[in-house]
Parts: structure tokens; C-alpha cells; sequence
């Protein structure tokens, strides 16, 4: 599967990346584990989403447990040397996938908390957002969801935010039913329903299937906005 | 964990068990993969069962991968020796706690499509018997949903199953809307939220936690209902 961005190694795209090919060819940084190095910055960042994109497809088809830096690199048409550019191993892969998502998530909850529209618009949005997320950006990325793949301190870091963005959820959700956007139910159950739906998603979406990730989102924020509804 | 309904071996419990010790003391089922065996029939299902929910326990404290027959065993109270009486392996295991929860849920659809009542009702009934079958019969069994977790013959047998239930769901919304019941929508995407939803029960509910499985059935079934009235 080729993905879309395109994931040659960096070279003549406006950033000078000589000494990242340095590097590189020295061979100093494969197999480094360090969550942090030249690969940094907004154009490290496209290219890290492009390659979570190609190893999607990989993980679909062998299962996240699987499927090992060899397959993720095949996938993206890298060689194994440029993929430990980008990233250090798997762990740290599957952490950028989740922390990265959940950092897009989060501002879209600010986004809508801050916007002057009803709940049930700011509660619309933000399924559709978390919708396009998932499905576009990560190509339905099962990785997003597998807390557990992690090593303790990672999970951790991961499952605080992910907290973070329940409860921004649930601060829209009840926010409505005080205002009377909302009929009165449980906001936590509620939620709990919503983010269920939307990640479940990771499991059954196909990019080659019968409906685009906009259409998904449009569904599927009506459906679970409409069961709030007085 | 003390699971409902104790583990202590069978016996003096009104079934004739000699042959079973018998065999169990001389130790032949030990290891063994074979899916049947002397303990068959209702009340080793009810064994069984109970067993999960011990195991529910332990797939949640150390992940589904990590907790091996040797950590069932004691979660469940029960020597090695006895679980593989129940269980020819890990494999086995999950394998029945899926195929066991589908058979449930393919007889509630069945009986929820058969009934004389409004697509509304039905399909209520329908999404809390789910419910009540995921968090209270399986006690929010994760290892319900980890179909990559099986062998290829077990997986594909599971998947047919699955996919047996999800059309069954959709038939009821289906139906509901050609009927005037429901609001016009897309039943395949509708149906997909509505297991996310419920499937998703497993990943968080957790039995000591604020809500009885009644409780989240009540409110699903109503909150995923709502959202397809007119």
C-alpha cells in the first residue's frame, strides 16, 4: 500500500537535511529507542503520520502484535535504517499514534468548549473531528487504541490523556442536559457510548470500503447527538 | 476474585462425576486441546462460565496475552489439573467465551425479530440483552472481542458468527425504518455505532465501578435507541 504524502526518505523538499543523512548513514541512530532526536519538527511530524498510515494497513493485515519494524517498514517503502529515523521502535510508534491523536482530540474539545454554538453543535463537531481523526488521519489505525501495547510509563502518560478527553467530552455532554440542549440522562454513560462507537470504528473501517471517513462522520455524529435530544 | 456461583470441583452436586475424577486424577485431559470431552453438557457450560468470569478478572489486571492458564487457574480457584478438565487451553478458552456469548446474543435476536412488538422495542431489548450478556454473564470479558486472539479455524468460525449478529441487528433497524418506526438513516453505519458502543463495555466497565450491568443496559438500550426515532 502506498501511502498518501508520499514516504521516500526527506531529500529536496525545502529543508536542508544534510546532517540528518549523516546521521543516517553512519547508521548512529538505528535501533536508538530515544523518543527524541533530528527527526523533529512539523515536516518530521507529516512524515511520522505517513508512515502510521502505510503500517495501518500492515497492522490490519497481521494484527498490531505482529507485525514488527521490518513489516512497518515495508509497508511504507522505507528501508529499515530510514524507519529508526523516525521512529526509535515500535513502542515508540504506537505511543506517537495515540499521544499524537490525542493532542488533535484534545484541541478540538477546546475548540468546540470555547465556541458560541449549542451544545448540540459543539457535541456534533467534535464526534465528527474525532471521526476524521481516526479514519483519515490514521487510516483507521487500530494502534490508536491498544493502551495496553505500551510499556507502563507510556500507557500511563496515554491513558491520562485519554482522560483528559473523556472528560472534555462529558463537560459538553452535561453542559447540555444544564441547559436544556439535552434531555437529562447519565453525561457519563453517555459518553462512554459516544467514544465506544467512534472507536470501534478502528475495528471494522476499510479504506477500499463502500463509505469515505466524511460520511462516517456525518453519520455517526446525527445518530449519537440526535440520542441527546429532548 | 471469587467468582458467582464457586468452582470447587464438581461433586455431590446431584451428577454422577466418578468416571470424571477417574479420568482427571490419572491426569490424561492435561495439556490436551481436544474441544470436547467428559465435561460436556449443561453443567459443565455453567462451569465454564463461571471459570470466565474468574478469568475476566485476570484478562484485565495483566492483558489478555499475558495471562496464561497457570494465572486462570488460580484467579478461578481451581488446580491446573481441574481447568484443563474445563479447558483443553488457553485457546479453547477464549474461543468458548466467544462462540458461547454469540450463541446468546443470535437466540436474543432471533427472539426479539420473532416478537410482535415495534422495531423500537425490539431493538431496546435487543441492545441491553447484549449488555447484560457482556458485562454481567461474561463480567466484561474482554477476551469476548479479541478474535485475533484465536487460531485462524476458531477465528474464521467466531467471525461467521459475528457477522450472523450484525445482520441480525441490522435487519431490526432496517426494518424499523422501512417501517416508519425509525428516521431514515444508513442501517449498516448505524448498526456498526450501536455494537462500538456496546462492544466497548468491556474495555471499561469494570464490576466494582458506580453502575450494575442493569444500569448500563438501561441506558444504552435508551440513549441508542432514541437516536433513531423520527
Amino acid at each position: 500500500m502506498v501511502p498518501r504524502g508520499g514516504l521516500t526518505p526527506p531529500s529536496r523538499d525545502g529543508y536542508d537535511l544534510e546532517h540528518v543523512f549523516e546521521k543516517l548513514n553512519s547508521g548512529s541512530r538505528r535501533g536508538r529507542a530515544a523518543p527524541t532526536g533530528p527527526a523533529s519538527g512539523r515536516w518530521a511530524t507529516e512524515r511520522r503520520l505517513a508512515i502510521l498510515r502505510a503500517a495501518a494497513g500492515a497492522f490490519r493485515k497481521h494484527g498490531l502484535s505482529s507485525t514488527g519494524m521490518r513489516e512497518i517498514a515495508e509497508a511504507a517503502g522505507l528501508s529499515p535504517a530510514n524507519l529508526y529515523y523516525y521512529f526509535g521502535g515500535k513502542d515508540e510508534l504506537v505511543f506517537f499514534c495515540q499521544d499524537h491523536a490525542l493532542d488533535r482530540l484534545l484541541a478540538a474539545a477546546d475548540a468546540a468548549w470555547a465556541s458560541r454554538i449549542p451544545a448540540r453543535e459543539r457535541l456534533r463537531r467534535l464526534i465528527a473531528e474525532q471521526v476524521l481523526c481516526m479514519l483519515e488521519e490514521l487510516d483507521g489505525a487500530v494502534a490508536h487504541l491498544e493502551v495496553d501495547a505500551l510499556p507502563d510509563k507510556l500507557r500511563r502518560k496515554v491513558l491520562r490523556k485519554r482522560d483528559r478527553y473523556e472528560q472534555a467530552v462529558r463537560r459538553i455532554v452535561t453542559a447540555g442536559v444544564r441547559g436544556g440542549d439535552f434531555r437529562p440522562c447519565d453525561p457519563a454513560l453517555v459518553t462512554r457510548a459516544i467514544l465506544g462507537a467512534v472507536n470501534w470504528t478502528a475495528r471494522w473501517y476499510r479504506p477500499d470500503g463502500p463509505q469515505t471517513p466524511a460520511q462516517v462522520a456525518a453519520s455517526f455524529s446525527d445518530y449519537l447527538v440526535r440520542g441527546l435530544l429532548p
